[in-house]
Protein backbone atom coordinates (compact mmCIF):
# COMPACT_ATOMS: atom_id res chain seq x y z
CA UNK A 1 0.00 0.00 0.00
CA UNK A 2 1.65 3.62 -1.33
CA UNK A 3 1.28 6.42 1.25
CA UNK A 4 -0.90 9.62 0.91
CA UNK A 5 0.81 12.69 0.11
CA UNK A 6 -0.05 15.12 2.70
CA UNK A 7 0.77 18.20 0.88
CA UNK A 8 -0.69 16.94 -2.00
CA UNK A 9 -3.64 16.37 -0.43
CA UNK A 10 -4.08 19.74 0.98
CA UNK A 11 -3.54 21.48 -2.09
CA UNK A 12 -6.28 19.49 -3.57
CA UNK A 13 -8.90 20.32 -0.34
CA UNK A 14 -8.23 23.95 -1.14
CA UNK A 15 -9.13 23.80 -4.37
CA UNK A 16 -11.57 21.13 -4.43
CA UNK A 17 -13.51 22.16 -0.71
CA UNK A 18 -15.81 19.04 -1.69
CA UNK A 19 -12.64 16.58 -1.55
CA UNK A 20 -12.33 17.52 1.86
CA UNK A 21 -15.83 16.86 3.05
CA UNK A 22 -15.64 13.69 1.04
CA UNK A 23 -12.34 12.95 2.84
CA UNK A 24 -10.24 12.07 -0.23
CA UNK A 25 -7.20 11.77 0.23
CA UNK A 26 -4.31 11.80 -2.84
CA UNK A 27 -1.57 9.46 -3.14
CA UNK A 28 0.60 10.54 -6.65
CA UNK A 29 -0.93 13.38 -9.08
CA UNK A 30 1.09 13.63 -12.39
CA UNK A 31 0.33 14.61 -15.86
CA UNK A 32 0.24 10.30 -17.11
CA UNK A 33 -1.77 9.51 -13.97
CA UNK A 34 -3.29 10.64 -11.05
CA UNK A 35 -4.35 8.91 -7.43
CA UNK A 36 -6.60 9.49 -4.84
CA UNK A 37 -8.39 7.06 -2.57
CA UNK A 38 -11.03 7.52 0.38
CA UNK A 39 -11.62 5.31 3.18
CA UNK A 40 -14.82 3.24 3.92
CA UNK A 41 -16.50 4.63 7.25
CA UNK A 42 -20.13 4.04 7.81
CA UNK A 43 -20.99 7.36 7.55
CA UNK A 44 -19.64 7.10 3.74
CA UNK A 45 -22.27 4.39 2.78
CA UNK A 46 -25.66 3.46 1.58
CA UNK A 47 -27.46 1.14 3.47
CA UNK A 48 -26.22 -2.19 4.46
CA UNK A 49 -23.06 -0.97 5.40
CA UNK A 50 -21.60 -0.88 1.50
CA UNK A 51 -19.54 2.62 0.18
CA UNK A 52 -22.09 4.74 -1.62
CA UNK A 53 -21.56 4.79 -5.34
CA UNK A 54 -21.98 8.29 -5.06
CA UNK A 55 -18.67 8.63 -2.87
CA UNK A 56 -16.97 6.33 -5.66
CA UNK A 57 -18.48 8.56 -8.47
CA UNK A 58 -17.22 11.80 -6.59
CA UNK A 59 -13.68 10.06 -6.05
CA UNK A 60 -13.34 9.32 -9.57
CA UNK A 61 -15.13 12.83 -10.70
CA UNK A 62 -12.21 14.42 -8.71
CA UNK A 63 -9.38 12.31 -10.17
CA UNK A 64 -10.69 12.77 -13.79
CA UNK A 65 -10.95 16.29 -13.22
CA UNK A 66 -7.29 16.42 -11.82
CA UNK A 67 -5.85 14.61 -14.32
CA UNK A 68 -7.41 16.50 -17.32
CA UNK A 69 -5.99 19.94 -16.02
CA UNK A 70 -2.58 18.23 -16.60
CA UNK A 71 -3.78 17.47 -20.51
CA UNK A 72 -4.71 20.69 -21.48
CA UNK A 73 -3.98 22.44 -24.66
CA UNK A 74 -2.05 25.26 -24.82
CA UNK A 75 -4.41 28.49 -24.54
CA UNK A 76 -6.46 26.68 -22.18
CA UNK A 77 -7.66 27.93 -19.07
CA UNK A 78 -9.70 25.24 -17.17
CA UNK A 79 -12.03 21.96 -18.00
CA UNK A 80 -16.03 21.06 -16.82
CA UNK A 81 -17.07 18.07 -17.03
CA UNK A 82 -19.30 17.20 -19.84
CA UNK A 83 -20.50 13.82 -18.85
CA UNK A 84 -19.09 10.81 -17.27
CA UNK A 85 -20.67 7.02 -17.03
CA UNK A 86 -19.07 4.63 -13.83
CA UNK A 87 -19.57 0.72 -14.15
CA UNK A 88 -19.92 -0.46 -10.89
CA UNK A 89 -18.31 -3.80 -10.41
CA UNK A 90 -18.21 -4.94 -6.78
CA UNK A 91 -19.28 -3.57 -3.37
CA UNK A 92 -16.58 -1.54 -0.98
CA UNK A 93 -17.35 -3.13 2.81
CA UNK A 94 -13.72 -1.60 4.39
CA UNK A 95 -10.95 -0.80 3.95
CA UNK A 96 -10.96 1.96 0.90
CA UNK A 97 -11.42 3.20 -2.34
CA UNK A 98 -9.02 3.98 -4.73
CA UNK A 99 -8.72 5.72 -7.97
CA UNK A 100 -6.17 6.11 -10.64
CA UNK A 101 -6.85 8.56 -13.74
CA UNK A 102 -5.48 8.48 -16.94
CA UNK A 103 -5.57 10.65 -20.31
CA UNK A 104 -7.10 8.33 -22.98
CA UNK A 105 -6.85 11.42 -25.45
CA UNK A 106 -6.67 14.61 -25.15
CA UNK A 107 -7.81 16.82 -27.79
CA UNK A 108 -8.06 20.56 -28.50
CA UNK A 109 -11.83 21.00 -27.28
CA UNK A 110 -12.11 17.02 -25.05
CA UNK A 111 -10.16 15.54 -23.22
CA UNK A 112 -11.03 11.99 -21.95
CA UNK A 113 -10.18 10.79 -18.80
CA UNK A 114 -10.26 6.55 -17.86
CA UNK A 115 -10.81 6.07 -14.23
CA UNK A 116 -10.21 2.61 -12.32
CA UNK A 117 -11.65 2.51 -8.65
CA UNK A 118 -9.86 -0.64 -6.42
CA UNK A 119 -10.34 -1.57 -3.09
CA UNK A 120 -7.96 -2.30 -0.50
CA UNK A 121 -7.17 -5.96 -2.18
CA UNK A 122 -6.49 -4.14 -5.54
CA UNK A 123 -9.90 -5.78 -7.35
CA UNK A 124 -11.58 -3.85 -9.40
CA UNK A 125 -14.55 -2.22 -7.86
CA UNK A 126 -15.35 0.58 -10.42
CA UNK A 127 -14.72 1.89 -14.06
CA UNK A 128 -15.28 5.55 -14.81
CA UNK A 129 -15.13 7.32 -18.70
CA UNK A 130 -15.94 10.89 -18.77
CA UNK A 131 -15.73 13.41 -21.29
CA UNK A 132 -13.96 16.57 -20.24
CA UNK A 133 -14.61 19.87 -22.20
CA UNK A 134 -11.33 22.52 -22.91
CA UNK A 135 -12.58 25.83 -21.65
CA UNK A 136 -11.01 28.88 -23.28
CA UNK A 137 -10.50 32.87 -21.91
CA UNK B 1 -40.64 25.79 -4.31
CA UNK B 2 -41.97 22.68 -2.56
CA UNK B 3 -41.14 22.16 0.90
CA UNK B 4 -38.69 19.38 2.49
CA UNK B 5 -40.36 16.24 4.47
CA UNK B 6 -38.34 16.49 6.97
CA UNK B 7 -40.19 12.99 8.16
CA UNK B 8 -38.63 11.31 5.18
CA UNK B 9 -35.92 13.08 5.39
CA UNK B 10 -34.54 11.56 8.71
CA UNK B 11 -35.86 7.90 7.74
CA UNK B 12 -33.56 8.38 4.48
CA UNK B 13 -30.47 9.93 6.59
CA UNK B 14 -31.14 6.98 8.58
CA UNK B 15 -31.13 4.37 6.14
CA UNK B 16 -28.36 6.39 3.88
CA UNK B 17 -25.58 7.89 6.19
CA UNK B 18 -23.46 8.92 3.67
CA UNK B 19 -26.79 11.39 2.67
CA UNK B 20 -26.66 12.82 5.62
CA UNK B 21 -23.05 14.15 4.71
CA UNK B 22 -23.94 15.19 1.62
CA UNK B 23 -27.19 17.20 3.16
CA UNK B 24 -30.14 15.07 0.96
CA UNK B 25 -33.08 16.72 1.69
CA UNK B 26 -36.13 14.61 0.75
CA UNK B 27 -39.21 16.76 -0.71
CA UNK B 28 -40.95 13.68 -1.78
CA UNK B 29 -40.83 9.84 -2.08
CA UNK B 30 -43.41 7.86 -4.22
CA UNK B 31 -43.30 5.20 -6.58
CA UNK B 32 -43.50 7.19 -9.53
CA UNK B 33 -41.42 9.81 -8.35
CA UNK B 34 -38.63 10.82 -5.80
CA UNK B 35 -38.04 14.41 -5.31
CA UNK B 36 -34.67 15.48 -3.08
CA UNK B 37 -32.45 18.12 -3.23
CA UNK B 38 -29.06 19.47 -1.98
CA UNK B 39 -28.36 23.08 -1.06
CA UNK B 40 -25.68 25.00 -2.96
CA UNK B 41 -22.60 25.48 -0.07
CA UNK B 42 -19.21 26.37 -0.56
CA UNK B 43 -17.63 23.01 1.10
CA UNK B 44 -20.36 21.42 -1.62
CA UNK B 45 -17.60 22.66 -4.16
CA UNK B 46 -15.33 21.91 -6.96
CA UNK B 47 -13.16 25.17 -7.68
CA UNK B 48 -14.55 28.70 -8.85
CA UNK B 49 -17.69 28.18 -6.64
CA UNK B 50 -19.39 25.57 -8.97
CA UNK B 51 -21.36 22.74 -7.11
CA UNK B 52 -18.59 19.68 -7.38
CA UNK B 53 -20.36 16.80 -10.04
CA UNK B 54 -19.75 14.33 -7.39
CA UNK B 55 -22.51 15.89 -4.97
CA UNK B 56 -24.77 15.62 -8.27
CA UNK B 57 -24.28 12.44 -8.83
CA UNK B 58 -24.44 11.35 -5.12
CA UNK B 59 -27.71 12.99 -5.14
CA UNK B 60 -29.19 11.30 -8.58
CA UNK B 61 -28.00 8.19 -6.74
CA UNK B 62 -29.52 8.24 -3.69
CA UNK B 63 -33.06 9.45 -5.34
CA UNK B 64 -32.12 7.16 -8.09
CA UNK B 65 -32.43 3.92 -6.02
CA UNK B 66 -34.95 5.13 -3.32
CA UNK B 67 -36.87 5.00 -6.84
CA UNK B 68 -35.53 1.78 -7.86
CA UNK B 69 -36.73 0.01 -4.08
CA UNK B 70 -40.01 1.23 -5.00
CA UNK B 71 -40.36 -0.58 -8.17
CA UNK B 72 -39.29 -4.04 -7.30
CA UNK B 73 -41.03 -7.14 -8.52
CA UNK B 74 -42.18 -9.62 -5.80
CA UNK B 75 -39.67 -11.76 -4.12
CA UNK B 76 -37.05 -9.10 -4.48
CA UNK B 77 -34.83 -8.51 -1.69
CA UNK B 78 -33.46 -4.73 -2.14
CA UNK B 79 -31.11 -3.42 -5.36
CA UNK B 80 -27.48 -2.55 -6.71
CA UNK B 81 -26.59 0.20 -8.47
CA UNK B 82 -24.62 -1.89 -12.14
CA UNK B 83 -24.03 1.37 -14.08
CA UNK B 84 -24.93 4.97 -13.47
CA UNK B 85 -24.43 8.33 -16.50
CA UNK B 86 -24.58 11.81 -16.63
CA UNK B 87 -24.97 14.18 -18.55
CA UNK B 88 -23.97 17.59 -16.96
CA UNK B 89 -26.08 21.00 -18.86
CA UNK B 90 -24.94 23.87 -16.68
CA UNK B 91 -23.00 24.88 -13.49
CA UNK B 92 -24.91 25.44 -10.33
CA UNK B 93 -23.43 28.18 -8.61
CA UNK B 94 -25.99 29.00 -5.88
CA UNK B 95 -29.95 28.20 -4.56
CA UNK B 96 -29.65 24.30 -4.70
CA UNK B 97 -29.35 21.22 -6.80
CA UNK B 98 -32.87 19.31 -6.94
CA UNK B 99 -33.37 15.43 -8.55
CA UNK B 100 -36.47 13.76 -9.69
CA UNK B 101 -36.17 10.72 -10.54
CA UNK B 102 -39.00 8.29 -12.42
CA UNK B 103 -38.55 4.58 -13.03
CA UNK B 104 -38.35 3.93 -16.84
CA UNK B 105 -38.43 0.48 -17.34
CA UNK B 106 -38.93 -1.71 -14.38
CA UNK B 107 -38.21 -5.38 -14.68
CA UNK B 108 -37.46 -8.80 -13.42
CA UNK B 109 -33.68 -8.32 -13.01
CA UNK B 110 -33.09 -4.76 -13.67
CA UNK B 111 -34.80 -1.37 -12.82
CA UNK B 112 -34.10 1.61 -15.15
CA UNK B 113 -34.09 4.80 -13.84
CA UNK B 114 -34.02 8.75 -15.56
CA UNK B 115 -33.35 11.08 -12.95
CA UNK B 116 -33.44 15.12 -14.19
CA UNK B 117 -31.77 17.67 -12.09
CA UNK B 118 -32.54 21.58 -12.19
CA UNK B 119 -31.57 24.15 -10.64
CA UNK B 120 -33.42 26.79 -7.90
CA UNK B 121 -34.61 28.13 -11.08
CA UNK B 122 -35.66 24.77 -12.56
CA UNK B 123 -33.57 25.11 -15.68
CA UNK B 124 -31.95 21.57 -16.57
CA UNK B 125 -28.70 20.83 -14.92
CA UNK B 126 -27.93 17.14 -15.37
CA UNK B 127 -29.72 14.16 -16.67
CA UNK B 128 -28.72 10.52 -15.60
CA UNK B 129 -29.55 7.15 -16.48
CA UNK B 130 -28.95 4.40 -14.23
CA UNK B 131 -29.65 0.54 -14.01
CA UNK B 132 -30.18 -1.10 -10.86
CA UNK B 133 -29.68 -5.08 -10.21
CA UNK B 134 -32.70 -6.65 -8.83
CA UNK B 135 -31.44 -8.81 -5.95
CA UNK B 136 -33.30 -11.76 -4.50
CA UNK B 137 -32.79 -14.12 -1.13
CA UNK C 1 -48.83 4.91 -37.93
CA UNK C 2 -47.69 7.77 -39.14
CA UNK C 3 -46.60 7.35 -43.10
CA UNK C 4 -42.90 7.71 -43.91
CA UNK C 5 -41.89 10.86 -45.83
CA UNK C 6 -40.16 9.19 -49.34
CA UNK C 7 -38.56 12.46 -49.85
CA UNK C 8 -36.90 12.85 -46.79
CA UNK C 9 -36.06 9.30 -46.98
CA UNK C 10 -34.26 10.18 -50.13
CA UNK C 11 -32.42 13.06 -48.89
CA UNK C 12 -31.27 11.73 -45.97
CA UNK C 13 -29.91 8.38 -47.69
CA UNK C 14 -28.01 10.87 -50.21
CA UNK C 15 -26.57 12.87 -47.41
CA UNK C 16 -25.93 9.38 -44.78
CA UNK C 17 -24.86 6.73 -47.44
CA UNK C 18 -25.65 3.96 -44.02
CA UNK C 19 -28.47 4.75 -43.77
CA UNK C 20 -29.81 3.34 -46.98
CA UNK C 21 -27.68 0.37 -45.90
CA UNK C 22 -29.57 0.16 -42.48
CA UNK C 23 -32.61 0.54 -44.26
CA UNK C 24 -33.48 3.87 -42.26
CA UNK C 25 -37.00 5.50 -43.46
CA UNK C 26 -37.81 9.18 -42.14
CA UNK C 27 -41.00 10.18 -40.70
CA UNK C 28 -40.58 14.49 -39.98
CA UNK C 29 -37.47 15.77 -39.59
CA UNK C 30 -37.72 19.31 -37.81
CA UNK C 31 -35.51 21.53 -35.16
CA UNK C 32 -37.24 20.25 -32.10
CA UNK C 33 -37.95 15.90 -33.13
CA UNK C 34 -36.58 14.12 -35.86
CA UNK C 35 -38.26 10.81 -36.01
CA UNK C 36 -37.15 7.54 -38.53
CA UNK C 37 -37.48 4.03 -38.38
CA UNK C 38 -36.36 0.54 -39.35
CA UNK C 39 -38.01 -2.30 -40.75
CA UNK C 40 -37.42 -5.50 -38.52
CA UNK C 41 -35.97 -8.27 -41.55
CA UNK C 42 -33.75 -11.49 -40.81
CA UNK C 43 -30.73 -9.86 -41.78
CA UNK C 44 -30.85 -7.11 -39.60
CA UNK C 45 -31.04 -9.83 -36.53
CA UNK C 46 -28.69 -10.84 -34.07
CA UNK C 47 -28.53 -14.55 -32.73
CA UNK C 48 -32.10 -15.54 -32.20
CA UNK C 49 -34.11 -13.55 -34.65
CA UNK C 50 -33.77 -10.41 -32.25
CA UNK C 51 -33.69 -6.96 -34.18
CA UNK C 52 -29.30 -6.18 -33.39
CA UNK C 53 -28.34 -3.73 -30.95
CA UNK C 54 -26.38 -2.45 -33.48
CA UNK C 55 -29.30 -1.30 -35.66
CA UNK C 56 -30.51 -0.07 -33.02
CA UNK C 57 -27.63 2.35 -31.83
CA UNK C 58 -26.86 3.00 -35.53
CA UNK C 59 -30.63 4.43 -36.23
CA UNK C 60 -30.66 6.44 -33.33
CA UNK C 61 -27.34 8.01 -34.26
CA UNK C 62 -28.57 9.07 -37.14
CA UNK C 63 -31.66 10.65 -35.77
CA UNK C 64 -29.62 11.98 -33.31
CA UNK C 65 -27.27 13.80 -35.53
CA UNK C 66 -29.88 14.88 -37.87
CA UNK C 67 -31.50 16.57 -34.88
CA UNK C 68 -28.37 18.12 -33.75
CA UNK C 69 -27.79 19.65 -36.94
CA UNK C 70 -30.55 21.60 -36.72
CA UNK C 71 -29.80 22.93 -33.52
CA UNK C 72 -26.61 24.41 -34.19
CA UNK C 73 -25.67 27.63 -33.10
CA UNK C 74 -24.70 30.79 -35.16
CA UNK C 75 -21.47 30.34 -37.23
CA UNK C 76 -21.48 26.20 -36.46
CA UNK C 77 -20.60 24.06 -39.62
CA UNK C 78 -21.62 20.86 -38.23
CA UNK C 79 -21.63 18.35 -35.47
CA UNK C 80 -19.59 15.12 -34.67
CA UNK C 81 -20.57 12.37 -31.43
CA UNK C 82 -18.42 12.61 -29.06
CA UNK C 83 -20.45 9.67 -26.64
CA UNK C 84 -23.33 7.92 -27.15
CA UNK C 85 -24.74 5.52 -24.25
CA UNK C 86 -27.91 3.09 -25.08
CA UNK C 87 -29.82 1.41 -22.39
CA UNK C 88 -31.56 -1.58 -23.98
CA UNK C 89 -35.16 -1.67 -22.00
CA UNK C 90 -37.19 -4.43 -25.13
CA UNK C 91 -35.92 -6.97 -27.68
CA UNK C 92 -37.74 -6.08 -30.89
CA UNK C 93 -38.82 -9.26 -32.74
CA UNK C 94 -41.03 -7.88 -35.41
CA UNK C 95 -42.29 -4.91 -37.10
CA UNK C 96 -40.07 -1.89 -36.23
CA UNK C 97 -37.94 0.04 -34.50
CA UNK C 98 -39.17 4.07 -34.19
CA UNK C 99 -36.53 6.65 -32.87
CA UNK C 100 -37.55 10.13 -31.89
CA UNK C 101 -34.75 11.87 -31.28
CA UNK C 102 -35.37 15.39 -28.77
CA UNK C 103 -33.03 18.45 -28.26
CA UNK C 104 -32.02 18.26 -24.78
CA UNK C 105 -29.17 21.00 -24.22
CA UNK C 106 -27.89 23.23 -27.59
CA UNK C 107 -24.85 25.29 -26.31
CA UNK C 108 -22.12 26.73 -28.15
CA UNK C 109 -19.78 24.01 -27.87
CA UNK C 110 -22.17 20.89 -27.47
CA UNK C 111 -25.84 19.78 -28.35
CA UNK C 112 -26.96 16.65 -26.16
CA UNK C 113 -29.46 14.71 -27.99
CA UNK C 114 -31.87 12.03 -26.24
CA UNK C 115 -33.25 9.77 -28.20
CA UNK C 116 -36.41 7.47 -27.27
CA UNK C 117 -36.99 4.27 -29.43
CA UNK C 118 -39.89 2.22 -29.63
CA UNK C 119 -41.40 -0.47 -31.36
CA UNK C 120 -44.71 -0.85 -33.71
CA UNK C 121 -46.29 -1.19 -30.52
CA UNK C 122 -45.31 2.02 -29.21
CA UNK C 123 -43.57 0.29 -25.97
CA UNK C 124 -39.85 1.51 -25.22
CA UNK C 125 -37.09 -0.43 -26.95
CA UNK C 126 -34.17 1.80 -26.24
CA UNK C 127 -33.23 5.00 -23.84
CA UNK C 128 -30.18 7.11 -25.87
CA UNK C 129 -28.89 10.02 -25.13
CA UNK C 130 -25.58 11.56 -26.77
CA UNK C 131 -23.27 14.18 -26.63
CA UNK C 132 -22.26 16.16 -30.31
CA UNK C 133 -19.77 18.70 -30.33
CA UNK C 134 -20.32 21.75 -32.01
CA UNK C 135 -17.72 22.18 -35.15
CA UNK C 136 -16.64 25.60 -36.28
CA UNK C 137 -14.89 26.76 -39.70
CA UNK D 1 -1.57 -6.37 -40.15
CA UNK D 2 -3.05 -9.65 -38.71
CA UNK D 3 -5.35 -12.24 -41.39
CA UNK D 4 -8.99 -12.26 -41.09
CA UNK D 5 -10.43 -15.84 -40.00
CA UNK D 6 -12.79 -17.03 -42.55
CA UNK D 7 -13.88 -19.78 -41.17
CA UNK D 8 -15.15 -17.59 -37.81
CA UNK D 9 -15.84 -14.97 -40.17
CA UNK D 10 -18.61 -17.44 -41.77
CA UNK D 11 -19.59 -18.63 -38.67
CA UNK D 12 -19.83 -15.30 -37.32
CA UNK D 13 -22.38 -14.39 -39.88
CA UNK D 14 -24.46 -17.21 -39.87
CA UNK D 15 -25.06 -17.00 -36.24
CA UNK D 16 -25.29 -13.34 -36.62
CA UNK D 17 -27.09 -12.06 -39.89
CA UNK D 18 -26.49 -8.46 -39.43
CA UNK D 19 -22.95 -8.72 -38.98
CA UNK D 20 -22.81 -9.85 -42.89
CA UNK D 21 -24.57 -6.43 -43.75
CA UNK D 22 -21.74 -4.75 -41.80
CA UNK D 23 -19.68 -6.85 -43.23
CA UNK D 24 -17.85 -7.60 -40.06
CA UNK D 25 -14.56 -9.59 -40.53
CA UNK D 26 -13.67 -12.21 -37.85
CA UNK D 27 -9.86 -11.95 -36.68
CA UNK D 28 -9.42 -14.00 -33.59
CA UNK D 29 -11.86 -14.76 -31.00
CA UNK D 30 -11.55 -16.50 -27.44
CA UNK D 31 -12.69 -16.04 -24.34
CA UNK D 32 -9.80 -13.57 -23.09
CA UNK D 33 -10.26 -11.56 -26.49
CA UNK D 34 -12.29 -11.13 -29.38
CA UNK D 35 -10.84 -9.26 -32.61
CA UNK D 36 -12.88 -8.28 -35.79
CA UNK D 37 -12.98 -5.50 -37.92
CA UNK D 38 -14.91 -3.64 -41.03
CA UNK D 39 -13.20 -1.88 -43.73
CA UNK D 40 -13.92 1.33 -44.50
CA UNK D 41 -16.44 1.82 -47.32
CA UNK D 42 -18.30 5.13 -48.94
CA UNK D 43 -21.94 3.18 -48.29
CA UNK D 44 -20.71 2.44 -44.38
CA UNK D 45 -20.11 6.57 -43.83
CA UNK D 46 -21.89 9.22 -42.48
CA UNK D 47 -21.72 12.49 -44.44
CA UNK D 48 -18.31 13.80 -45.26
CA UNK D 49 -16.94 10.53 -45.73
CA UNK D 50 -16.44 9.70 -41.95
CA UNK D 51 -17.12 6.27 -40.97
CA UNK D 52 -20.50 5.88 -39.56
CA UNK D 53 -20.65 5.80 -35.86
CA UNK D 54 -23.19 3.42 -35.56
CA UNK D 55 -20.79 1.43 -37.85
CA UNK D 56 -18.48 1.33 -35.20
CA UNK D 57 -20.97 0.69 -32.36
CA UNK D 58 -22.68 -2.30 -34.15
CA UNK D 59 -19.12 -3.41 -34.67
CA UNK D 60 -18.10 -3.03 -30.59
CA UNK D 61 -21.47 -5.11 -29.90
CA UNK D 62 -21.00 -7.54 -31.78
CA UNK D 63 -17.36 -8.28 -30.94
CA UNK D 64 -18.58 -7.55 -27.07
CA UNK D 65 -21.71 -9.73 -27.28
CA UNK D 66 -19.18 -12.53 -28.95
CA UNK D 67 -16.70 -12.16 -25.44
CA UNK D 68 -19.50 -12.54 -22.83
CA UNK D 69 -20.93 -15.60 -24.49
CA UNK D 70 -17.58 -17.03 -23.63
CA UNK D 71 -17.46 -15.78 -20.43
CA UNK D 72 -20.93 -16.90 -19.14
CA UNK D 73 -21.21 -18.73 -15.80
CA UNK D 74 -22.69 -22.44 -15.79
CA UNK D 75 -26.34 -22.95 -16.03
CA UNK D 76 -26.00 -20.13 -18.17
CA UNK D 77 -27.99 -19.91 -21.98
CA UNK D 78 -27.20 -16.71 -23.38
CA UNK D 79 -26.49 -12.55 -22.51
CA UNK D 80 -28.19 -9.56 -23.93
CA UNK D 81 -27.02 -6.19 -23.96
CA UNK D 82 -28.36 -4.02 -20.83
CA UNK D 83 -26.33 -0.49 -21.90
CA UNK D 84 -23.42 0.43 -24.09
CA UNK D 85 -21.49 3.45 -24.09
CA UNK D 86 -19.22 4.70 -26.59
CA UNK D 87 -16.33 7.78 -26.25
CA UNK D 88 -15.49 8.41 -29.61
CA UNK D 89 -11.83 9.56 -29.99
CA UNK D 90 -10.98 9.97 -33.85
CA UNK D 91 -12.78 9.87 -37.47
CA UNK D 92 -12.22 6.76 -39.47
CA UNK D 93 -11.65 8.04 -43.54
CA UNK D 94 -10.08 5.25 -45.05
CA UNK D 95 -8.54 1.59 -44.17
CA UNK D 96 -10.37 -0.18 -42.18
CA UNK D 97 -11.82 0.21 -37.78
CA UNK D 98 -10.52 -2.65 -35.47
CA UNK D 99 -12.52 -3.86 -31.83
CA UNK D 100 -11.17 -6.07 -29.58
CA UNK D 101 -13.13 -6.92 -26.78
CA UNK D 102 -12.00 -8.18 -23.19
CA UNK D 103 -14.11 -9.19 -20.13
CA UNK D 104 -13.93 -6.90 -17.46
CA UNK D 105 -15.90 -8.55 -14.93
CA UNK D 106 -17.96 -11.88 -15.29
CA UNK D 107 -20.13 -12.05 -12.69
CA UNK D 108 -23.42 -14.38 -11.84
CA UNK D 109 -25.78 -11.83 -13.30
CA UNK D 110 -23.89 -9.72 -15.39
CA UNK D 111 -20.71 -9.49 -17.67
CA UNK D 112 -19.43 -6.04 -18.07
CA UNK D 113 -17.01 -6.11 -21.72
CA UNK D 114 -14.54 -3.40 -22.23
CA UNK D 115 -13.76 -3.01 -26.33
CA UNK D 116 -11.13 -0.68 -27.67
CA UNK D 117 -11.20 0.74 -31.50
CA UNK D 118 -8.36 1.49 -33.23
CA UNK D 119 -8.07 2.33 -36.98
CA UNK D 120 -5.73 0.82 -39.23
CA UNK D 121 -2.63 2.60 -37.94
CA UNK D 122 -3.50 1.13 -34.32
CA UNK D 123 -4.65 4.34 -33.03
CA UNK D 124 -7.58 4.86 -30.95
CA UNK D 125 -11.59 5.02 -32.15
CA UNK D 126 -13.53 4.46 -29.96
CA UNK D 127 -13.54 2.84 -26.82
CA UNK D 128 -16.80 1.29 -25.42
CA UNK D 129 -17.87 -0.39 -21.91
CA UNK D 130 -20.75 -2.16 -21.70
CA UNK D 131 -23.32 -4.62 -19.90
CA UNK D 132 -24.68 -8.00 -20.80
CA UNK D 133 -27.34 -9.12 -18.67
CA UNK D 134 -26.80 -13.48 -18.05
CA UNK D 135 -29.65 -15.24 -18.88
CA UNK D 136 -30.58 -18.75 -18.42
CA UNK D 137 -33.08 -21.81 -19.08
Amino acid sequence: MTAVDDRQTKMMRENVPFAGVLGVEVVSSGRDEVRARVEWRPERCTAGGVLHGGVIMSLADTTGATCAVQNLPEGASGTTTIESKTNFLRAVRDGYAEAVSRPLHAGRTVVVIETDVTDAAGRPVAKVLQTQAVLRG
